[in-house]
């Protein structure tokens, strides 16, 4: 197996793009990626993406982004597993440079929301949940997360407010990150008085839907010598794993088994524990789940994920700095994109070009991608070698 | 990069399978192919499917799917290339067990498509091409493929009549298959009184859309110690390639490109020629697609490809036997499942378990799948070890 490095990344801000085509919004994230790698084209793109089939009526998102950005005849394909499908096409992107298949590939995550009414894409994200088991009953995704979020503060004696660093960290760090959708501080009275969602999960609680694309080029480490520009950054810890699509199924509906199988096989790999990391880029789709990251992923014992907030703990200068370039909360959550920016985040920390949030000396961070409601989780650990 | 071999094959019949959920026919393939393989489990699955997120109201089809047949917590997310969905989940799992990230996978490729009323299949399909410059037009998919023949009849001076031996050749094949949807012979009158599509696509040139699956498990070739029941069968060749998503974008609209692009790849790591394929199951969803891709992969010259036909060529004791277990003309055309259906029948035939139309002493076998019409195109080559 060979290694892999990170040698380029690329993204557009987060935001509504109504004057921009699906493909025009990856091609400039996989182009920004390639120039940022020195290179002229790679061999292969793969696309994370959940719902262009309907969302834009265009499926085939390999041919249809390959050929707009010049790499007509590369190896293209999409890659879905709802939320966390951009994470999926950077971990076959990885498996395809590592087995010597495929010499240099850029992943990009797309996802362009805001043409259609929020309706159908409430209906839309929907598709990530059963649709026999769960949403024939009515459910939202929305709801789904408030099931768990309501059962998490009765079993451990959670205040709707102990949630609230959550949302002010992401909102916090975004003032910084020019590709962020949401720039502005809340306070906790703004949190606090949102409206409500779907009790208890309210606007400050739920990130938003939006258009967007991140992309970054990997090629084997043992390649590297044609590009100079960056800090080396190597992956050194990948894995995934599913977990019941439906939240009923499960033995601990407030466990994400997935995150803990995927997160312990790639400590394993990179050969480390949760105190080595320097930051984490999980997946706040609703502050419920950053809570559930954390304790799953080993970062804190299970019932206390709150904690670590309260504590000014998640901070870019604390013990596990969280979405520090926004995360899902106040970056955006344009869904099949969602997985590259968190990796594109990480890169910005490693490189130390994580301007206003950067976390001091960062070496090693991890990405943590969900798709639905912990169905599908997968775990990326990238270190800074030099 | 490890060498990898196929080692269990399942499938369901092609047909209208109201009485079947999408899970239950993608997990009726899959468990077939791991108990064919002997195993109780494996560490991942990759799903090839094309069009569940909006006929089936589902997507995040690998957790679904992977829970229902007992592969809770095991890596699974879904592949999407339009109709070579199926072909790129069995490449994603060749590089994932090449690249040492897992040690065993099954790939499923599964569609279900005809619960939905046949206008939206329509536009579900037409979703293959591209949006902006081609169905924004109002061409359909069969339409656009229908250009193409009339171009192609006009070009190299061939009669509507001298395409008949690919459909008959298909129908033929398909009486020996139980898998397959339709298995009754076919004349040449029956051929050219078929009622029209779209001119001059007429109903025997166009493969029907139906309900199916197939699946293939693949482990690195040295731990094949594990079964002994079947001959071993090792991927020789796997390659990929994309072209313009939209026809008239490219600058010959009667070559294809990327299956020339694959084919050579394929014969490259291989080490072959044309010359040393037993079989070739290529993907005659029109029978214009059927001359296209011979030409292309180097079986015949430029223009000449109903002439193969003609002269009894593709017939299971030809020089070059195609569809020889129905094609998608014949066996059926579920569109994501269709290229592990292609790969399951390659098996078949080096297993020589192709009872009624077996290629006697079949060594080498190959199959190509297409997406979109020409777009994305992925190539594999199978050869029989022992």
């Amino acid at each position: 197996m060979r290694e892999v490095a990170v040698i380029g990344i690329g993204q557009t801000k987060v935001d509504e793009h109504w004057d921009k085509s699906l493909r025009e919004l990856a091609g400039i994230a996989a182009l920004s990626a390639i120039q940022d790698a020195g290179l002229n084209q790679v061999d292969a793109l793969y696309v994370g993406n959940m719902m262009s089939g309907s969302a834009n009526h265009q499926q085939q998102l390999g041919a249809y982004i390959a050929d707009w950005v010049g790499l007509r005849y590369a190896e293209s394909f999409k890659l879905e597993s709802a939320c966390s499908s951009g994470s999926s096409a950077f971990r076959t992107a990885l498996m395809a440079v590592a087995s010597g298949s495929i010499d240099s590939a850029v992943a990009v995550g797309v996802e362009k929301m805001t043409d259609s009414p929020g309706s159908e894409i409430t209906a839309e994200l929907a598709t990530a949940a059963d649709s026999d088991w769960e949403v024939s009953q009515g459910v939202s995704f929305v709801a789904l997360n408030a099931l768990i979020m309501r059962r998490y503060m009765f079993e451990y004696g959670w205040q709707k407010s102990d949630f609230a660093p959550f949302s002010m960290n992401a909102h916090a760090n975004a003032v910084h990150n020019p590709f962020a959708r949401f720039r502005k501080p809340i306070t906790e009275k703004q949190y606090l008085e949102a409206g409500m969602v779907s009790d208890p999960i309210n606007l400050m609680d739920a990130s938003a839907v939006g258009d967007g694309s991140a992309a970054i080029v990997v090629v084997p480490l043992e390649k590297l010598s044609f590009t100079k520009s960056h800090p080396i950054i190597k992956i050194i810890g990948s894995a995934s794993a599913t977990d019941s699509i439906a939240i009923h199924d499960r033995k601990d509906p407030l466990w994400l088994k997935a995150a803990e199988i995927s997160s312990k096989k790639a400590y394993a790999q990179a050969g480390i524990s949760p105190k080595d990391i320097d930051l984490f880029e999980l997946h706040d789709a609703f502050s419920i789940m950053a809570a559930l990251s954390l304790e799953a992923s080993g970062f804190i014992e299970r019932g206390k994920g709150p904690t670590l907030g309260l504590n000014g703990e998640i901070r870019p200068d604390g013990k596990i700095p969280i979405a520090t370039r926004g995360g899902l909360k106040a970056r955006g959550h344009p869904v099949g994109a969602t997985g590259m920016y968190q990796l594109v985040e990480v890169v910005q920390q490693l490189r130390h070009t994580a301007e206003g949030s950067q976390v001091e000396g960062a070496k090693i961070g991890m990405a943590q991608n969900i798709g639905g409601s912990g169905s599908n989780i997968v775990t990326h650990i990238l270190e800074r070698v030099n």
